[in-house]
């Protein structure tokens, strides 16, 4: 290895090796440690985090960036890590190390508010926890915004490189000016779907083994891989040999086994990174979409896909004759893609989820450009979801104080999650064109669809971004009409609208 | 805080935050981590020891030692942490940092070949592994041995201090000349206990039920402590917050209710150390002797005492009743302590335990001082099990390779585990003057007993040595002699001895 990269590559093995550990400290918090280590695991963590924001920011690395940034003989990859390590220390090293610490801090004591405020159904009292936590966003937001860029944009390529307000506009007036619609008409037209055998009488013991197998169904791999129960379902990974996956068990017994196959999808992602890459700052899937977009392609493309159950509705039924026995494939595909407006995201059907991340993405625009009060988000947010979903929150729960992002400081997160739906469908067309998929699905030989995944987007962690990944896989930029045609077609067909 | 103290110990909660994290590390490996996962999490590993290592042994902390030894300003417990700092610096500061690599690296790679040379009951292919382990030992006690110590009492101080050869050959040669008779006495005598009922048909969900019964009657905290499987029960801490124990479930039902009982002694003297010195140099158990003397008193003088069992022999019934409604207490009291030589040490009975520890005493006296022929060692091994035990092991897997421990240099550590039993008995007779222990027992009044050793054992951590702590507690120093009363009041009770 060539001598100045190799001073910068010990360095960032460094860095690397105290993420890695914040990363285990973060998996056991949310499934294993005991309930009164809180506030002491929390100050090593914190101890943690200080070395590695010290690694990163630290004279030592400044130099063996520059060094290599002069050194000529390296190869692409080598450079691509110089790079990515460059970014990492320039988004932490323009934010002052006291301001850095305080908003560590604000943040997690926000996490406990925002929980508190949403048990105690009291907006009141979280308003001005998260009036400080915007006041930090924007802070840093407005440290490393580049010349000219909006406040909003930097927040956004946090989380998507390459996409900014006037991209995501057009992606978001699209979904509202062509699903809103399309919703609407499947409300009047009336038809019911029953799925009410999906509920109660189905034992965790069972889920547990039925969770284990689609995991495994879908190609997690067990010998990499660790599937876990918490609160949260949830995706972490040490490296491409160590990907963790979590969920947890409800009486709605489809709720456990998609979400194991969300979690999976992300997982493959996570154990698709090539050796070369892992452990260093590529080594990671490129961004919170095309994250998404994986994990949702094996919910939804994959899992809700009537080809998918072919093989295996059988086993299910084996595991669950009394309820299950009497209830053909068609019902029971129909059931676990009804489509049912209602007011939480992490429970929303396919067709409605993206319309609840449109709501988001208006008012994080308002929070962030238009410093409107934050006493009307709740009325705004309620208007929004009688608007475009028909429903209308009564209680802050289901309303403005149910999803843990705002207080965490993440503006600029949820907009991923609609390009996720949209970068899978984009490849899913392109995939179509390559393949026999539904075939695939129905002889059960997922692993074509994987390794294609994986060889086109997952090797490749962060050396590409997401536009670029599209770009190549499928010969376009970043396309939303394949996402409003995916959900056309599928859900016209399954309401029988002409 | 005083300012000169406050430098050191910000050095110090790093250092530690460092430690902690290679303990999550160690019990992810052995509870949860996936297989493959290993040479990746290895390298971590490494990198965060190396931190580690750079943390403690660097200039920084050298002088915020050296500052605080001049600084009057000090209260006790900041007097000792800051001894107990620099002598963690001296040890290793002493070893060059390479050969302390070096030796990392084959004491990781001497576990795998252990592991596979055990398998293959082939002590030929470790032997070589074995010698250049003991090599690097030898060395480094060398660097570390103070002026006129001998080699092996170096290696004895790192986990037992205040004590050495001289002392430690009393104590063997007592257990020698009285137990090794007595043991001959009961085989002779040849009473039949039938223990034949604690094997088989015991489901594994109700042995884990009746672990987790176990630990929380013996007083180990849930809410500041996990129960989870691994291949060999273990006990480890983040701090006193968060106190972790293993146990492994077998055919013989009572092997996992003891190992449960012991580990919970371990995790007891974790969970009481005060918050004072958690996270501090002084915030564990003061040695590895005093440890196993508080995991074997609820093991064995608490956990296999009847008026133990008297309050809770019905829960057990309830839980097993076709195994048990017809054995009443007194034989499973008998049956749980039922002496029977044989080969394995962590499968031995309460008198024999400490005899295949007089033998590993014996063998690593001759192999540090004597430079015995390493090929002599399965032969001797043999010898003295006939000796000592009356039984001749005929697999390597059962003899010289059945311990981890030499694979890992540590060398010195055996004795502890005898000592641990001694330390137990000394304090078991002072409590008994204090106390009304088997009415505290049969009343379910283990708080009672446990608060006693929180307060005089477990609160001072690394404060006092184990020596110190008997002299307070007891008024006397170290005397084996009550754990040979101990055993042979017991012994000669349960089989019938005039």
């Amino acid at each position: 290895m060539n001598k100045t990269y190799e001073a910068l590559s010990s360095l960032l093995e460094r860095t690397m090796a105290l993420q890695t550990s914040l990363v285990l400290f973060e998996w056991d918090n949310e499934t294993l440690a005991p309930e009164d280590a809180g506030s002491y695991t929390s100050r090593v963590i914190g101890l943690l985090s200080q070395e590695y924001y010290r690694n990163i920011t630290g004279d030592e690395m400044e130099k063996a960036i520059e060094a290599c940034e002069k050194e000529e003989d390296l190869h692409d990859v080598q450079r691509a890590i110089v790079k990515a390590a460059k970014e990492a220390r320039e988004d932490l090293i323009c934010i002052p190390a006291e301001e850095y610490r305080d908003n560590a801090q604000l943040v997690a004591e926000a996490g406990r508010i925002w929980s508190k405020a949403k048990k105690d159904e009291d907006f009141d009292s979280f308003a001005p926890t998260l009036e400080k936590v915007i006041g930090f966003r924007k802070k840093f937001a407005s440290y490393r915004k580049k010349e000219g860029q909006k406040l909003y944009d930097t927040m956004l390529n946090e989380f998507e490189k390459d996409f900014n307000e006037e991209l995501l506009d057009e992606f978001f007036n699209q979904l509202k000016t062509e699903i809103v619609p399309l919703l609407k008409e499947i409300m009047e037209k009336g038809k019911t779907i029953d799925d009410s055998f999906l509920i109660g009488g189905y034992p965790v013991d069972k889920q547990k083994k039925m969770a284990e197998f689609l995991a495994e169904y879908v190609g997690f791999d067990f010998k990499k891989g660790v599937l876990s129960v918490s609160a949260h379902p949830f995706t972490t990974n040490l490296h491409n040999h160590d990907v963790r996956i979590t969920t947890s068990y409800h009486d709605k017994m489809d709720v456990s086994m998609f979400s194991v196959i969300h979690e999976a999808g992300h997982g493959l992602y996570e154990l698709g990174i090539s050796d070369e890459i892992t452990q260093t700052p590529l080594g990671q899937g490129t961004s919170m979409g095309m994250h998404e977009s994986q994990s949702r392609f094996f919910e939804n493309i994959i899992g809700r896909n009537e080809a998918f159950w072919e093989p295996i509705y059988g086993k299910l039924i084996e595991l669950y004759p009394d309820k299950l026995k009497d209830i053909p494939l068609k019902k029971f595909i129909e059931a676990i893609n009804k489509v049912e407006p209602n007011f939480i995201r992490t429970e929303a059907d396919e067709l409605t989820y993206s319309l609840h991340i449109l709501i988001r993405y208006e008012l994080e625009k308002m929070i962030i450009e238009e410093d409107i009060d934050l006493k009307e988000l709740p009325k705004l947010w309620a208007d929004k979801y009688e608007e475009y979903l028909g429903v209308r929150p009564q209680k802050f729960s289901e309303g403005i104080l149910q999803d843990i992002h705002w207080s965490q400081s993440s503006f600029g997160y949820f907009p991923s999650y609609a390009l996720g739906n949209a970068f899978g469908a984009q490849l899913y067309y392109h995939m179509k064109k390559e393949m026999d998929f539904d075939e695939l699905l129905r002889t059960g030989k997922i692993s074509v669809i994987r390794e294609y995944l994986r060889e086109h987007v997952h090797k490749y962690g962060k050396m590409k971004t997401s536009r670029e990944i599209l770009k190549d896989v499928t010969g376009e930029d970043f396309n939303p009409d394949y996402f409003i045609q995916y959900l056309k077609e599928k859900y016209r067909k399954l309401y029988d609208l002409s």
